[in-house]
């Protein structure tokens, strides 16, 4: 069978064949968020075999094969790690028009040189071969990256993280790409979950002071942020099932906090909850503005949704769904009308797991961009759910019609995995497709510099100049 | 002027065309939701002219033709049957982009050997060539099913319907298609509808017991579901214009029951309204886990919108519409949840009107996916106003993204009419015409046998695996 | 470099090409909403240079500058006006997928016979001859309007405007195209705005009585109707954020009415806001029924969002977004309900900001039609941030698939620049593109004829019919 990864894997046009080749490919990786665990990366980690590297954390593959019938044990049980692979196999060879199987094919004959599509007639020599490269201890964490060309990686963190693996990392010189971490706060905006009050002392502990109200658990917050712009930090996230902004006061955001601490076990009303996330938000948005940060916020997610499973096998395991309301529209315009009137609207990127946002999105961010820089406010690419061929083509055509296409930040990974820079390619070629796709049909001037010279400023030098500033490499 | 019907009729590569002609084409149909009358089938009517059979009872033709500004008398009014026809005919041959025009010439073509597509230089022929045959006596009801190789036939029915007509085929034996009911309780399920307490009247009746509360009517509900299954029944439907879904006791059910029986014209609030239905739905999804059948869930139809039509012709006459917001989505995660955490979670089959809803929906039953059989929770084909090419296309491309087309339960009608089977011919080439797409433009690697296995799942097999087990014509 | 803007462009098959060329090009343009000055019309104002005619009011190319990073000096601020020009050459050369791109390369062909597309190396030779052909004096607001074949023109006017403009519009026989007002209330709608009473005077002025109760604001909106009605116009039109309907009662509204005129400080609660709009909502439809009059709603609209630009630049400027929510489903049914309950539906066009909503509204209209007229609820041409390829291609798609197509009025400007004229050829091209590929894909049969009837009902003969029957030259 031949390789369905040709040269012109997913690129229909000349046009498109000679933006990737001649100005794509060799850009480096900026990936400004991504769940790779930093200890992997000190650790520089090995993996026993296939299934160890690619199918025990990876919850995108779980979920397809639950979808295929597949019985729990062989997906996130104690089958064999053989039996797994090839219940995998059986499932993936089907899987036609999910990313999935473009992904793991890419992933297959990128690092491990396997050229045909993975399928049952073709799994135990595929396992046999990359169990065999495995083990020759060459194909680590640390390989994967470097041979992914990638500049820079940002982790994400817990603001409690001692980040005692990135300073291994960073004082390991014979390792290239940077790698920083991100201010992840969730866990203290989410005081309405059962564990908000034991997260506090966890985050006093860290900040080595006591928090008692709202004043110590600003400052204890500025401390961590201190803690992690000596880590080089340059942004944060946060993640909001759904994203709620209302106006509030010190006085009561402080007596919500302390009756939280005081009595644990009382759940918040919700619009205590409310108050207290909307100070939150505008205080980490103060703070983020004046380190120069860039403040990611992603909404529509709906977790956990199947309590079974969260029971018996736990948090991001398949189990989310989109939230499907664009509730988030009124409160995020005032969050950021907020901001920007008193000038500390700091640089943003928006990210909606509801596709039927996209142009919602691209509208509203427009109506924030500023003058200072290149879309100051960014969509962020295509999420999760709709990082896939449609999902990332009506992305790019949304943000071109309503914004300014060559200042976009471009593709992260969002993965554990750190096979996954193949979804840059991946994105890439897209990309470079969509682009070529408007030469080709005369609808933008054949100009190969001038597209070039976008497609790179999407791929890296956009990122690069934000989060990289140091880097020379400017493509 | 030629046919539009040829054989490569939505077919744009060789790919889909060897997909349909070697695979999809002859694999029978199971119809598992349609709304063709028992009646019809039981005394094989026959039909007097083209307006009778194709005009009088499809208020998609309806509403198309008000469109267009044809007067109501002229549709469903009093006026002569060659008219109406010569109306249609003006209409439908303007109708570009509209799937009317496809269907009808669909139907045409293959039930009468219609060529030409109908037009008014055309319609007068036609108008006689059809009366023709339907004249000749043996184009009736069970003729257009018969030689549309269906083998399963699922009509939609009130629990306290006799059956007299199932009975009535089920003895027959010179006909050869399954027709089995589907218990769809819309009528008990809706307590806020002014002829409920009327309806529990008509179902103690078909259940031969008295109702005075919400134990005798589970009771009375668990006795209709033995009669139906006695008759073959293997799914139930629901349909609701919004789902709602709430914490619910018994004793608070009963109380509103008992409530609106004693004092019918007294107005249920709104939360007594979601409560009652929710402890319904509890119990007859348990009911449906419990002999194996299937639960359908229909939402976001607005009806009868126009009050006035809705007075003069009546319900299901063309006044709908898409209901527009998303607000399922928390309810109905809640309701399979509470079903999965008590082990009763029966198979699923997921309807929304509205587009919008289509990834939303694939996320979603991907959280309920139990490894126990593929696809146990279904995303329902593209429903209605979505069942046109566009609709079919988006609605594959999102379900294959989002998780495992091939364990896709496919097509059904949907409709009134059993010249309608052409909808499985046009569903069929549109599937076709994708999986074809995909392998053409390299997104999928070219194996016939195991694309073919994949389109005869999707068009046959999977259905016929829950609905016609002991078929043995498996492709 | 070669001219984008060739014969073909936007036309991708030989059907598409004639079907614009022998049917659509020649079309005459009824522009029944667009919001050119009628004093710039009645003045036949000059302009200095391609900055004042082209970026001085035009908040499309604002927001893409400042999403470009260009600072607002040189957008709106009191940079020189080649140095502004510059700017967005800059700016549009690389707004790949955008809009502007076209549309701005589309009017310097048509208006001033630049083949090439603007960009930074062309910029300062384009900005030469364009100002020389300003400069000649030819080449003023009329000279746009009727070089672009348009034989309607309806401006978009407050009712207690004088109408000078247009009575001397009226009165200067050598000016072609026939120019009328639009009755656009939404000042006195708004009763939730802080203007609101000063409004009020401002209209009992222009209607020469007293405004103190709902009896009188209803007999001051029927005299400027009159009025209206006596200088030409046909049509209204309403906007609103969120559209709002629920049950009235003449007393209530009268209180309401009252008090906001005798406290105008206090506030009106949103349950207050809302029956008062209901109530004048059903007023005003009634009215433009006994009138004849067009009744449009515009509604997903979430204006000036950004308050601080509010301040500095003021309202429609840019900062402008999609709402986002699908709350007008519910509220808009009832209002059509009750209205045709009455026998006082006008024709009605629905547009709304959000794409989304276009299969919805494509089917609520489907509910209203009463056959008296082809589509007489009608939706509006893709709006505003829909306005572009996409955005169109997806609306004609959905009103074909749920409606009538050939009933559709096609295109409006909506815009505030004469050169905007451009977008009705780029619509019209979009049009026969998108019938154009249904034929040739084999989903409609070709007759050509047929087909040119329908592009041209679409572009002209639907519009001309309801706005300017008097007019000849139906083709």
């Amino acid at each position: 069978m031949a390789s369905l990864i040709s040269n012109h894997f997913m690129l229909h046009s000349a046009t498109a064949e000679r933006l990737y080749f001649d100005y794509a490919k060799n850009c480096p990786i900026v990936d400004y968020h991504c769940h790779i665990s930093p200890r992997d990366i000190a650790d520089d980690t090995k993996y026993e075999n296939l299934t160890k590297l690619w199918l025990s954390g990876d919850h995108y593959k779980w979920r397809l094969m639950r979808s295929a019938g597949i019985e729990e044990d062989l997906i996130t049980g104690d089958a064999d790690d053989f039996d797994k692979f090839i219940a995998w196999a059986s499932v993936i060879e089907r899987a036609v028009g999910n990313p999935l199987y473009h992904w793991s094919n890419l992933e297959l004959y990128r690092y491990f040189d396997i050229k045909e599509p993975l399928g049952l007639s073709n799994a135990e020599q595929v396992w046999e071969t990359v169990n065999e490269k495995l083990n020759s201890g060459l194909f680590s964490a640390r390989h994967f990256i470097t041979s992914s060309n990638v500049n820079l990686l940002c982790t994400t963190d817990d603001p409690a993280d001692d980040l005692f693996s990135h300073r291994r990392i960073a004082e390991d010189l014979t390792f290239g790409p940077l790698v920083i971490p991100t201010f992840r706060p969730d866990r203290i905006v989410n005081i309405e979950k059962s564990d908000f009050s034991e997260y506090v002392g966890i985050l006093s502990k860290a900040a080595e002071m006591p928090i008692q109200n709202w004043d110590d658990l600003k400052t204890a917050l500025h401390k961590r942020m201190d803690y992690f712009f000596d880590h080089g930090c340059r942004l944060a996230d946060h993640a909001m099932e759904r994203f709620v902004f209302c106006d509030t006061s010190e006085a009561e955001v402080d007596r919500i906090f302390q009756k939280k601490m005081n009595e644990p076990d009382q759940p918040v009303t919700y619009a205590e909850e409310t108050i207290y996330k909307s100070a939150l938000l505008l205080y980490c948005a103060s703070e983020y503005f004046a380190r120069g940060w860039t403040m990611q916020l992603h909404f529509g997610c709906r977790r956990n949704n199947n309590s079974l499973a969260m029971e018996k096998i736990g948090p991001d395991t398949g189990f989310d769904a989109i939230a499907g309301d664009s509730s988030f529209v009124t409160p995020l315009a005032n969050f950021m009308d907020i901001l920007q009137l008193n000038n500390i609207l700091p640089r943003m990127i928006l990210y909606s797991l509801n596709p039927n946002d996209d142009v919602i999105i691209d509208t509203l961010i427009g109506c924030f961009q500023d003058g200072t820089e290149t879309m100051k406010i960014q969509h962020g690419a295509a999420w999760w759910f709709n990082d896939n061929e449609q999902g990332i083509k009506n992305h790019l055509r949304s943000m071109a019609a309503q914004g300014y296409l060559p200042g976009f930040i471009g593709m992260l990974t969002d993965s554990r995995s750190s096979l996954s820079y193949c979804r840059h390619e991946y994105f890439r070629r897209i990309l470079c497709d969509y682009l070529g796709g408007l030469v080709e049909e005369g609808k933008f001037h054949k100009n190969m510099e001038l597209l070039g010279s976008i497609v790179q400023d999407i791929c890296y030098n956009n990122a690069q100049k934000i989060f990289l500033p140091s880097d020379e490499s400017t493509f």
